[in-house]
């Protein structure tokens, strides 16, 4: 099977966006923007090993590819568009292909999203999605809007990824749901664009709270401090934290996906609304300040959120 | 060094683009298209030990990544303006990292595109190049249009970076021009922005011209004739082929990133004028026709453009 073959049987499917012009197929996709809108773009790279296990689902793989790009996209407060998929395969292992290729159709008729190239390449297994998104020009939430004063939220609850991954590393079986926290991150684009003109700064938490957290800080210019009895918890980050008073998973633990944002204390109110009418769990961790650095209430355990290198 | 330092030590370059409102350092980049223009957009990868050898220059390996991306733009006869890195790193060796940054920083300057975003991440070497070029609406040159009698043309000279590849593969030093052809092919932007209207279909070759021109021949439902004594050989591909009759480099080599086209007879006169204004051989090698098949006169050898699998 040569590389057109690879393309056409498994990555060209129907285009349901009249916007763009040309999809998969020829050097490169052509698409138009609404007027009034900017383009916003994120690439993001799952690596075998160090982002999925070698024996992971490809099913998983192809949702969770998808699902961390559009995360970035929900962070600006855009609407995701169309995206490339570059793909690294180490063989041309059809079953593979199959389920990878079924799983990212659904994930992106899920989030209205179309593949519209890309490319495909022999070596170590290594997916690169860039994902294009727009947002009415001057709309889009920044990492740098904070100020003092500013609430910080985060959405749905934290840790519960990292402590599957734990369980997983410590050959503890993790729970259903634990599993569906660590491969099936849930992207917030709806809520991510309602919080356009309502958030002063947004980001999402891929890298761990701590560390993202502090990313707004430093392009802010300010400091913060939450309160780790805040922090939002399922039943199993929860009761782990009870037993092991080790804060490290929601605090420093990556690969969650939600968002954490700021917002104007006069905005509470918006934001609850939201919250109840999209079911979007968003909880109030604690507030931006002058001081330049992020305090935590309630724990002094190492400051290790996952590093790259 | 965390990926937030390494994207800053390395990667942060001031923007040269007014049009780009934010680049590197948030979830997601933004940036404006001209009132009239279309998105093109085209994703490349370069894998260790498939595109370049284990220990290839990371000054070659950072220009070849951009090259060969703005390749596919210029084969849209677009304008290429800025593009995102997908980093994978075995690991952080500062000397190797500082080359590449270098040279990525001096070849984006050379043909004034802008870094905008990315992502770092640990694995075997894999440099995807996700990259972003605006056009008029509806004068993008798509395979396509191709038409029975139009004129079949290349730039360049074809099989200079194959028989590079090969001598090398056999052990035998390839000379300094030969090198250049392999690692640094220069992407015909001017040209292919000068080709929208004049050109009925182009495409880059990167897999073979035989490969490659039968895509245009698929997408726009033709045929074509070319003639193997018509292609344009430098004299070492041109000795090459006299001593073994062998026409497979230039007729089937990849790695030459040049632009195959075709234009209707009219437009002979404008051709010619382009290639002698912007110093761009340009070889008229054949012609379209309702075969619905590549026929090469001159040529009975196996067909065995690169696959990629």
């Amino acid at each position: 099977m040569n590389e057109f073959d690879l393309i056409q049987g498994y990555f060209n499917w129907k285009l349901n966006d009249a916007s763009i012009e040309l999809g998969v197929g020829d050097d490169a996709a052509i698409f138009n923007l609404d007027p009034g809108h900017q383009l916003i773009m994120s690439t993001d790279t799952l690596v075998e090993g160090i982002h999925f296990f070698k024996d992971a689902s490809p099913i998983d793989i192809a949702y969770k590819s998808l699902a961390v790009n559009l995360s970035d996209i929900a962070a600006m407060g855009g609407v995701a568009k169309c995206y490339t998929l570059s793909l690294t395969l180490p063989k041309l292992d059809k079953d593979w292909l199959e389920q990878f290729s079924t799983s990212l159709k659904e994930s992106s008729e899920r989030f209205r999203v179309n593949l519209i190239g890309g490319d495909t390449t022999r070596g170590p297994l290594n997916i690169t999605i860039s994902m294009m998104g727009s947002i009415e020009i001057n709309s889009a939430i920044k990492r740098s809007g904070a100020s003092a004063g500013d609430d910080i939220y985060v959405t749905g609850s934290l840790g519960a990824a990292a402590l599957c991954l734990k369980k997983i590393n410590e050959g503890v079986k993790p729970s259903e749901s634990e599993l569906i926290s660590l491969n099936k991150p849930i992207p917030r684009l709806e809520l991510g664009s309602a919080l356009r003109n309502i958030a002063s700064s947004c980001i999402d938490i891929s890298d761990g709270l701590e560390q993202d957290l502090s990313h707004i800080l430093k392009s802010s210019n300010v400091g913060a401090i939450i309160y780790s009895d805040k922090l939002p918890l399922d039943n199993s980050v929860s009761n782990y934290v009870k037993d092991s008073n080790d804060w490290s998973l929601p605090l420093c633990g990556g690969d969650d996906y939600e968002l954490c944002f700021t917002a104007g204390k006069s905005k509470r109110k918006k934001i609850k609304e939201l919250s109840e009418g999209l079911k979007v769990r968003v909880t109030r961790i604690g507030v931006i300040n002058n001081q330049k650095e992020l305090e935590i209430v309630g724990y002094n355990g190492p400051k290790s959120s996952y590093q790259h290198f």
